[in-house]
C-alpha cells in the first residue's frame, strides 16, 4: 500500500480580455475571461519541487493576451481550440489542456434612433460558455468543444402546472394548475466535428439559434413540470442542430410564492408573489443523441476540484 | 456631560415583490425589492425595550405586500409614495418613513418573431432605483422622490483622452489620447414635486428619457476625463427634465489597461486589453439647478448607517 | 435660473495593500483595502476637461502604497490620518481629503502547539473599518477619525424576547418570549481628538476593546427589542470610551424562524430553524455624548453617492 | 438515430437549517445548508410531464427540517447518511440520492473571560462541507462519504520559492527565491467505510485533525511550489487517516506582487505588495492511497450539470 498522485492540472484562471477590432471607424468589441489548464507530466513539480516541466501560469496568461491579436479573437470557441492546440502541440511535457471561456455581450449605444460606432451599452443578459478539450500529440490528438450559456433567467406568469405527484408523510405541498415558472438556465451543448472539421461550423450563428430555440420551448410549452420543459428544450437543441452530440442543463426552481393576502380581505388571483431566494428546487437534465460519440474528457478530467 | 439615544429608524428591508397584471392574456410583470423605513417615537424601544409603538417590521412586510394590489405597482415612485405616506399618517407614533426600492426589467420573450403574452427574459441591464421620503402629517407633511438606476455599463473604444493633469514625485502615469473609458453607472435624480402635484408626472417616460439622454452623452461627447462626461450627462438630463433639481453621480472608472505585446514582437494599436478589477478610479459628481428647493433629508436621515 | 456643478469628489478606490514587517524572524502582516478620496477645485475638470488641477488617481495609488513603507502600516486610523494629511498639505489644488479603509486579520498558524513566525490563517471574523476626514489648510486644519468593523455576525439561542408591539389591521405577527436573535453587525465610532493629540489614542487596545465591549453586552443582556440590545452596546461603549463622541450601528434582524414541524408529529422546542434570507428587519441606532464636538464632514460629503 | 433522454436528478438546494441543543443551558449550535438531490425512474416526468413518480422538492425539504430533529444533527457526514439512506430506503422510485451540505462554524462568546452558555460569534474562518451518496437498495447499497472544507485562507510571507521553471518564447516571468504564497484552499476528502462500519468514524476528530494537519504542513514546508505544497499537505493527511482513500484539493495562487517603489526612491525588501484579484493561478492535484475502493459516484454523476 502507498500513497500516490492523482489527477491534476494547473493554469491561469479568469483572464480578463477585452479585444476591440477597430480596422473601420465601426469597432466590434469581444469582452472575455479566459481560463487555461494544462495537464501532463507535472509528477516532479508536485513530489519534489522540480519546475523544469512547468510552463507558469504567467506565461499561460501572456499567450492568452498576445493569441488574442496574433489569431484574433471572435467566436471563443475557434479562439479556444487554437489556444488549446498550441499548447499541447508546442509545450512538450504538456499532453492534455483545457480552455474555458466566458463572454460578456455588448450592445451598441443607440444616438438619435442610429447605432454608435464605437460606444456600448453592456447587455447584461446571459453570460455565453465555451470549454475546450485538447487531448494527445500529433496524429492522436483529440478535441471537445462544449458551448453554452449561465445567468439566462426566464420566467412564465401562467402556462404552467404542478400537481399528481408523489406523496409521503413529509408532503404537505398542494397542487397547482397554475404557477409562475422561473429558473436562471445554465446550459452546456457539446459538439462533435464534423466531417468537415471544426472551421465548417458557425459558431455565432448557432449560439443565437440555441438560445432562441430554448427561449421558444420555454415560452411556448404548456408546462407540466420543470423536468419537462427542459427536456423539450433540450429536444428541439439536438433536433435543430445535427453537428450537437448533447446538452445538459441546470435549472434552479426560483420559486415565486403566491402571498396569502386574506388575512387582509385582499383577492389574490395569482396577482402578487414573493420572490423566495432559499432553498430552491434544482433540476438538472440532459439530453442526447444517442449515436453520438463518447464525451471521453469533455466534461472535466474528474469531479471535486471545484 | 450624558450619552442619548440619537438618529434611528427601522423597518424591513429587501420584500422581493412580484406583480402581475394578467387582466388581459397580456401579462405584465413589475419585479421588485422594496424596502422600508420608520422615524418616529421609538425611544422607549431603544431605552428600556418598550415595544408599544412599534409597528413590527414584519406588519410592514404584509403592508407592502397588500398594497402591491390594493394600490397597485405600476411605477416604483407612485408606489413608494402611497406606501411611505400610509405609514406616516396612519401610524400614529410614527413622523417619518422612508422607502427604498430596486426594479428588475424583464423584457418579453419573442417566439416566431412575436413577443410571447405571458413569458419573459430578465433583461439583464441596469438596476432601476427610487428612495421616497415622506416627513410630517397633515399639512405639515413634506415628500420628497428620487429615481435613478445602478449597474449601467457603459464603454466605449475610443474617443476618450486624459492628458494634462496634475504632476508629483509620485506620479508615473502617462498621458493618453486615445484609451477605452468604461464605467458601472449609478444615478440618483432628485424631483421636486410640479405645482400640479406628483400625479402629474409619466415616472415611466421620464425614465425612459433620462437613461436614452445620457447614454447619447456618453456616446456623443468625445472625452477630455470622465469627469467631464458625467457632468454633460447631468447637465442635459436637468436641461430635459424641468422638473428635477439635481443630479447624483458615481462612476467607477473600469481600467482597461493596454496590454504590452511587444516583448512577443506583436503590435497593439489599442486592441488588447486587460480589464483590471482593482483598483479603480471614482469619480463623484452632482449637477444642481441653482434655484432648485432644498434637498432636506431626500438622500438620507444620515450617513454612517450602511 | 441655472443649472450649476455641485459637490464632487474623485479617487482611487479599493487599493489591496499588503504590508509586511520582517525585521525580526517572527512577521508581522496588515492587510488592508484603502480608497482615497480628494476635494477641492476641480471645476475646470468638469466643466471644460481641463486637468491641469487633477492629481490623477493613479497618483493617489502610488502614494498609498509607497506610504506603506515610508509612513508605516500598522493601525489603519494613523496611516489614514498620514496620508490624507498628505494629499491636503501637499497638493495645492487639494483643500479636503477623505480616507477609507478596510482590514483583513490574520491569526498566526499553530504548528505543534506553537505560533508559527511567518504563516498566517485568515481570521475571517469582522471586517475592521476606519475613515478618515481632513479638511483645510495651515492652521485651519481639521480632522475627523471614524473606526469600526462590520460583518461581526452575532447570535443568541435564547435570552431574546418581541412582544407587546403596536398592531393594525395588517398585524400577523405572534408576540414571542424566546427566540433567536441574530445579526450581522456594522458599527462605527467617532473618535474627537484629545487635547494630547490623536497620538495619544491606542488604536489597537481600543479597537479590541471596543469589540469586547459590544461582543460581552450582546450575549448578557436580557432582550426586549434588537433595539434595546444596540442601544445599550453603544452606550457601554460611549461609557467605556470618553474620546468617543458617537456610535452608530445598522443591524440586520437575521430572521431564524421556528419550523413548523408539527405535521409530522414531531416536536420543536426552539431547536430547528430555517435561517431565512429576505426580507430582513434592519435597525438603525446611534448613541451620542451630548456634549461631544459636531461631526462635520465625518459621515461623507453627502449621501446618494454610492 | 433518435435524442433520448440522459443523466438527470432532481432536489432541493440550500436548505438552510440551524439545530440548536438545549437540554442544558448550555446550548450548542450547528449552522448548516443542505441540498438534496434525488436519482430514479423520472424519464416521465421529463417525457410526458407524468409526475407520479416524483416526490416534490418541498417534500425533500420537509424532510431535511424534520430529520433534523428526529435523528438529529450533529455531524453533517452522518446527518448526511441518514438523509440519504431514507430518501433511497423509503422512496420506492428512488434509486440513489446525494446530499450535499455546508456547515458554518461558532465560537461562545466570551464575557469576562467565560464562555457564554448561548451566545455565539460566527468563527467566519473556512465552510466545512459534506457530500454523501447513496446508490441502490437492500443488500446491494453502496455509499460514499465525501468530507472537506472550502475558503480557508492560508498565506506565508516568506519560505516560498519558484523558480528554474519551463520557458517559451512567451515567458517574461522573473524567477524568485522568496515570494508570498496565499490561497483560499479547498479540501474534499473520501472516506470508505471500515470494517466496522461508519460509525466508527468520529467525524470531529478526524475533521478537526485534517484541518490541523494541513495548515501545519502549509506552515512548515519550505516550498518549492503551490504544487509541492499541496502535495505535501494531501500526503499527510492520507498517512494520518487509515480510512481515506483520497484527496482532492484546488487551491488558487492567491498572487501578491511585490510593488515597485524604486521610482519614489523607496527600498521594498519583500515588504509592501499588491493583492491582485485576477487572473490567478489555480493548482489542482490529488493525492491518492494506491489500495482504496473505486470512488464511483462518490464526486458526481456527471460533469457539466453546475
Amino acid at each position: 500500500m502507498s500513497i500516490v498522485l492523482g489527477p491534476h492540472q494547473y493554469g491561469k484562471a479568469e483572464n480578463r480580455i477585452v479585444r476591440v477590432y477597430r480596422d473601420t471607424a465601426r469597432h466590434e468589441i469581444h469582452d472575455v475571461n479566459v481560463s487555461t489548464a494544462l495537464r501532463g507530466a507535472f509528477d516532479a513539480a508536485h513530489l519534489v519541487g522540480d519546475q523544469s516541466a512547468v510552463l507558469p501560469t504567467d506565461t499561460q496568461k501572456q499567450t492568452a493576451y498576445s493569441y488574442a491579436k496574433e489569431k484574433g479573437l471572435t467566436s471563443i470557441e475557434s479562439y479556444g481550440l487554437v489556444l488549446g492546440t498550441h499548447f499541447v502541440d508546442d509545450v512538450e511535457p504538456v499532453s492534455g489542456a483545457r480552455i474555458e471561456i466566458e463572454e460578456y455581450a455588448w450592445e451598441r449605444a443607440v444616438v438619435d434612433g442610429v447605432e454608435h460606432d464605437h460606444a456600448f451599452v453592456r447587455k447584461g443578459q446571459e453570460v455565453r460558455t465555451a470549454a475546450i478539450t485538447v487531448e494527445g500529440k500529433g496524429a492522436e490528438q483529440k478535441t471537445w468543444v462544449i458551448g453554452g450559456f449561465k445567468e439566462l433567467v426566464l420566467l412564465k406568469t401562467t402556462g404552467s402546472e404542478f400537481k399528481d405527484f408523489l406523496e409521503n408523510s413529509y408532503t404537505l405541498l398542494q397542487p397547482t394548475t397554475d404557477r409562475i415558472m422561473a429558473t436562471s438556465l445554465v446550459a452546456k451543448w457539446r459538439f462533435f466535428e464534423p466531417a468537415e472539421g471544426w472551421e465548417s461550423i458557425d459558431w455565432e450563428a448557432t449560439y443565437a439559434g440555441i438560445k432562441q430555440t430554448m427561449v421558444s420551448v420555454f415560452a411556448s410549452l404548456h408546462s407540466l413540470a420543470l423536468q419537462q420543459t427542459l427536456y423539450e428544450m433540450g429536444k428541439a437543441v439536438l433536433e435543430a442542430y445535427p453537428f450537437l452530440a448533447e446538452i445538459r442543463m441546470a435549472a434552479p426552481n426560483k420559486h415565486h410564492f403566491l402571498y396569502d393576502l386574506s388575512p387582509f380581505g385582499v383577492a389574490n388571483d395569482n396577482e402578487v408573489f414573493n420572490a423566495d431566494d432559499r432553498p430552491y428546487g434544482l433540476i438538472q437534465a440532459s439530453v442526447l443523441r444517442d449515436d453520438a460519440p463518447p464525451a471521453g474528457p469533455a466534461w472535466d478530467i474528474a469531479g471535486g476540484f471545484a
